[in-house]
């Protein structure tokens, strides 16, 4: 592709099911949570060697643990968090001017992947440059999560298929059928180019956001804006959205729970995330994260055990969607 | 009574069972765990106002500990740790030095105690004065616990009873039967006069370090002494050993499902030790101990998590005796 591939890095939610480990001060981008000792910002940066700029997108309070994190990578403030679709219509806003031609590579900063991202990505901007459709990489589902939303494939092109419908996260028996048809999962990674994405953009609540960009007034345009993902507000009422499948290993790592799916097991059925170190009595198959902690397990299963800070949480593994429950009401009570 | 009371607080154990909050540098009796503001050491020494002296008998390591934490009580210090055996020889040998005729209350620094103590112990003491016996304070069971040691009164004298027999901690079956017969839980608190306890001494394992304090050889003595409970050594072999009704609550706190027995509850069945923050969601009747930390339960019920400097321990209340064999492996690994 002659054109330049200008990747936008999300880094500015904060991931609050992954509390106490994510918290307004440490949002989940910057948590070391897989292998290694990288975060997952970092990792995410090194993922995108192949992409002619990386810029990462992010919110005031963020953007110097950001710097640094990826040192050397451009950084981009929103005025306000407004969810990802005005903050993905500032990135292509600012791209456009910098890049003529640029095709743009949005994606989250906090995901786990493991293979050839690469060659699924610069595939998909391919299609996004070639087809001037806008692109939402499918990940094809390795079980039927009722967590993710799906992406319901139409017309076959080969390279890409037409979606035929987006599908909000479903209940069990959905997800099973999903599953069946051969759904994919919405991982939140896109390709489109400028023209494309502010075209569609236009027809959108974002509308007057574009105007105000185009001004040259963000902070008016964002102040205007209502908070809108992008898969709301610009793919599920676009006419032409097609899918790429990205064949890799992707997780969201959205709660507690997935830590079990990505990350190695010791002989007791433990997974360990970040420097925890775990001692375990007639315990098996729990999950323990944190840093400079000594976790002592005894007598339990299937348990979750975080401790970072001063913050301990206890849930069980299978339950840890509740969290979000939990952080609804240490936000009530000023605590989180 | 005429006689001066001396108090003999012992302070030299660790209590390993309530780890992490109970570790080397920081045993049981300095922990605040009930209601107040207060160590179990502070709170000991308050109870003993009616005591002619108070002498709190410790290791080296926990000298300045106990100094900081009970300022103006006497302390002894023991050559080396040989259980209560030694220790109390030890307190004895030189309280007689100091007081002629004194009578010895020896009591542990780290048990819950509610209500009337010092009428009991003054009854005890007397008793030890009047009769030259040793003196075991015995506390009608409230339920069949295995954890504590039973005496089996025989022949009742009033204020006392002589004692028929020792039983160690039993099961659950015989717990049951012990408190059928009304046997007490032996409190690990006794009284004695010096001239009682040395004569009983010298027919037992405590006869060479008797004789090493004689010489003013304590160090000597305490190397060469083997470690035995004072139950061990004298009142099982005595021969004039009677027992006096302790007629308080009592709990000897030994593990953390004694806090659900002497701590309040709250509306979801919480009990909280420390100064620990609970937020509680879907979760009931847990125990959260630990000094300013912050603890959420997330659907978990019947779980007690301690958090104390970097150590966290998760169990269930049931099996908090359990806490023992954890310890021991933390022992191996140098860890405790």
């Amino acid at each position: 592709m002659d054109r330049p591939l200008v990747a936008a890095v999300l880094a500015g939610g904060v991931g609050t099911r992954l509390y106490p480990a994510s918290r307004n001060h440490r949002p989940k981008q910057f948590l070391v949570l897989g292998d290694g000792e990288k975060s997952l910002l970092e990792r995410t940066v090194d993922r995108l060697g192949f992409a002619d700029e990386v810029v990462v997108v992010t919110r005031a309070d963020f953007a110097d643990a950001v710097r640094e994190t990826v040192p050397g990578v451009s950084t981009l403030v929103e005025p306000a968090g407004r969810d990802t679709g005005p903050a993905l219509a500032y990135a292509t806003h600012r791209i456009a001017e910098r890049f003529d031609d640029s095709v743009v590579l949005a994606l989250p900063s906090d995901h786990h992947i493991e293979g050839g991202f690469a060659s699924a990505a610069q595939r998909g901007a391919r299609v996004a440059a070639e087809t001037g459709a806008l692109v939402t990489f499918g990940v094809e589902p390795t079980r039927p999560e009722t967590g993710y939303g799906y992406v319901e494939p139409g017309t076959d092109h080969g390279a890409y298929a037409e979606v035929a419908a987006f599908h909000e996260k479903p209940d069990a028996e959905r997800a099973r059928r999903y599953v069946d048809r051969g759904y994919y999962w919405n991982a939140g990674i896109f390709a489109w180019t400028h023209d494309s994405f502010r075209a569609a953009a236009r027809e959108t609540p974002l509308a007057p956001l574009l105007d105000a960009l185009n001004a040259g007034e963000p902070k008016r345009g964002f102040e205007a804006v209502e908070s809108v993902s992008v898969d709301r507000a610009v793919f599920e009422r676009a006419d032409d959205v097609v899918t790429v499948p990205l064949d890799v290993g992707w997780d969201d790592l959205g709660s507690w729970d997935a830590l079990r799916r990505v990350l190695p097991t010791d002989a007791d059925g433990t997974v360990v995330a970040g420097d925890a170190e775990v001692v375990s009595v007639d315990a098996a198959d729990n999950v323990v994260a944190g840093d400079d902690v000594h976790v002592s397990l005894v007598g339990v299963d299937d348990l979750t055990v975080v401790a970072y800070d001063d913050r301990v949480l206890v849930v069980p593994t299978a339950a840890a969607q509740r969290v979000r429950k939990l952080v609804a009401k240490l936000e009530r009570r000023g605590e989180f």
